[in-house]
């Protein structure tokens, strides 16, 4: 088998067979096939695409390059969820102890990534002592006992698609469905869960900018998880303005902590019923969404959910007083109000640039080797669809560092648009994608 | 600017301009542009197209990517003639002699090359002392005096498109007629000649196997060469068989000197007097298409080719007593005959495959390291359209090794079919292209 013979076959429209598709993953994983020649096929792909074997057998191969998680020590269904990721998105803070406290077992292996705010492990890192360098014994024993752990990657899931993933990216060959399906499944197929929930984000702060192609990415990633034997459920959600009302860690971790003490804003309250109901029915513990959704209610006004986040701060090492007093967390030295230049409704937010603001703080990582300030942020008082006079208080910026504050706050006033009338209000949940 | 945006460009279907394609091949010829950036954009190039702005420059920076000729020195109009290969094709050792006998200046560069026979220059070291080793005056000074000489590459000409050719030839890029037309258009300008005659063959033993390929291809490099402000025309011709009757170095240098004495086979001397008119009218030493045959034929019967072609080897170096005499040329060891299997008509001669045969006769080179053997190949008693009797030779092969001439026999019969009607005649000259 020749790679050269494989990209003229896909450059003529024809499908790639498994053995076809494993020979080139493997092949390129293990630096056999050149990246002149892989660019050279993705770009075919993208003229060519993918058909739904193709992209199930390409998703399988990529998966099996690297390690995949045994969780078959931990009874149960299961179920992962995965973001593909926002402004002011905490879900998982919120959305894991809630359905921990329903029964559902949830064993993640996470990363850290770029971003505009840290990941998850970061953001759980506020809490002093908490840690995710814990043994494999460790992480499968507290999933069993407590229905939550949360391990660093030892070892990386998917090599093969980071690989792919880092030449596309500088060979204009990433906007293809199926790619980004795989890329995605890969990874999550990988982490071993038999379920798995997806949260497909679009708008202004999303990768997928417009709804249509989020359902598009949405029903690939199902046709994947499906075809893999994994139930798999795609909601698609707004991005077209930040999630909740904190955008930046600590900001983010104490969102979460309210939302569980039932005082978080409605958006993201919403969204963690709907994401957790799914969850609860795939992973068979409970009957039907509306069930599950009482049941989830029900964890946040009985503490339960924030007892479970307690107990699995403490069973990773952490203070979970803060979960308790979060007035302890460490604040910013500046807050910046940020005021509104003038009357009128909020008709837009720049979501992307509302990140940007978060980034230009230290919030996020600009590169693998840059560290978080988890101090800084904002908190929106106002947000789309809202009436402000002129010199109300639109949001409140953490900075430590004067100039960065400055800066994120012109950009913060640039990412908002006003209009008289009050502008129509667009649903949070866009559509559920299930086979 | 940067490459990445220059592939998303072209892969979302515009045009790129002369600054972006400078910027794109001098950055590739100089490896600061990575080869997996270059072969996603030829990929996308495959699908989206260059329009004829874009051609003319592409060709134009691959042609300045390098030393470009100065032919300054000569006087006249320099025409230079460029086939695009075939089996059999010795034109130019009997269309220069020709052209030259009528005045025209023709000044060639050459390389070696791989092929089922040598080059050129391989062909013309058949005569005992013959150098394409000289130095640029001697070069120029023996194109004033004598009207030909043929240097071998001291410099490389257009290295831009020898990288990316290497690397289009590996991601399944090359089936483009823009990369295609300016791959070769980009070496034609950079030797510097005025006019150029392109010989574009069609057939079972050509680049292009379609006719209409040849056309098209015929049309962008015209459309280039008048773009760059260089008359050129394009004749295209068969070459579903063989060129003339002799496949192989000596056997072809023999039927070139045959010819020039008036005893070649038709169709070669056909396609000599066609190209030749055209260079004659191109570089103005004729006023027209049938004034230019005559003189050509002239040149024939006068013997005034076969003498040019004397002083021509004479003036680098080579015995010309062989072109009176060719029977000095060394011969191979074994004579072969292949006798037709069956009683019929020749309906079919697989030419690529009678390329094959000379090839593994050891006349031409797999590797640019391998030793040609100058006095193997074989000679068509029988062509296309031609009545066989069972047991009657259709060629003679000539070889040195009896393994290697068995196994070009068993291939030369496997390459030949037969049938019971006469084939219809397929003309030699499909068209000519001109602006």
């Amino acid at each position: 088998m020749r790679m050269y013979d494989l990209i003229i076959k896909k450059r003529n429209g024809l499908s790639l067979t498994k053995e076809e598709i494993e020979f080139m993953v493997n092949g390129f994983t293990q630096g056999e096939i050149p990246d002149y020649q892989m660019s050279a096929m993705m770009m075919a792909v993208y003229f060519q695409g993918m058909d739904e074997e193709e992209t199930l057998f390409l998703t399988l191969a990529m998966e099996h390059s690297g390690e995949v998680l045994d969780l078959s020590g931990i009874e149960g269904i299961k179920v992962d969820k995965h973001s593909t990721g926002g402004v002011g998105d905490k879900t998982s803070l919120a959305l894991i102890p809630m359905t921990a406290a329903c029964g559902l077992k949830v064993a993640k292996m996470s990363g850290r990534g770029l971003g505009h705010t840290g990941g998850t492990i970061d953001k759980l890192e506020s809490f002093p002592g908490f840690t995710t360098e814990i043994s494999t014994e460790r992480f499968l024993k507290n999933v069993r006992e407590n229905g939550i752990s949360i391990m660093g990657q030892t070892k990386e899931l998917a090599p093969a698609d980071k690989k792919l993933y880092a030449l596309r990216d500088v060979t204009a060959t990433v906007d293809n469905m199926s790619l980004i399906a795989s890329s995605i499944m890969s990874k999550k197929l990988a982490a071993g869960a038999d379920a798995i929930v997806l949260d497909v984000k679009t708008g202004s702060g999303a990768f997928m900018k417009k709804e249509e192609d989020a359902f598009l990415l949405g029903q690939e990633m199902v046709k994947i998880g499906k075809n893999a034997g994994k139930e798999t459920i795609a909601v698609i959600s707004d991005m077209d303005q930040p999630l909740g009302a904190a955008v930046g860690n600590i900001l983010e971790v104490k969102e979460a902590i309210a939302t569980l003490n039932g005082e978080g804003p409605k958006d993201f309250e919403t969204l963690c019923l709907t994401l957790g109901s799914h969850m609860l029915v795939a992973g068979k513990a409970a009957p039907d969404v509306q069930t599950a959704q009482e049941m989830l209610k029900e964890t946040i006004q009985n503490k339960k959910a924030l007892e479970k986040l307690a107990q699995f701060v403490r069973s990773q090492g952490g203070d979970d007083s803060y979960v308790y007093e979060p007035e302890k967390f460490p604040q910013a030295s500046i807050f910046e109000a940020v005021p509104s230049p003038q009357d009128g409704y909020i008709k837009k937010i720049h979501c992307e640039e509302i990140g940007n603001c978060s980034l230009v703080l230290g919030g996020g990582r600009e590169t693998k080797e840059s560290n978080i300030d988890l101090t800084v942020g904002l908190v929106f008082q106002k947000k789309k669809g809202d009436y402000v006079k002129k010199g109300e208080t639109i949001a409140l910026i953490h900075g430590n560092d004067r100039k960065k504050t400055d800066t994120a706050k012109k950009r913060f006033l640039n990412a908002i648009a006003f209009s008289e009338q009050k502008p129509e209000e667009t649903p949070l949940i866009k559509g559920i994608v299930k086979v």
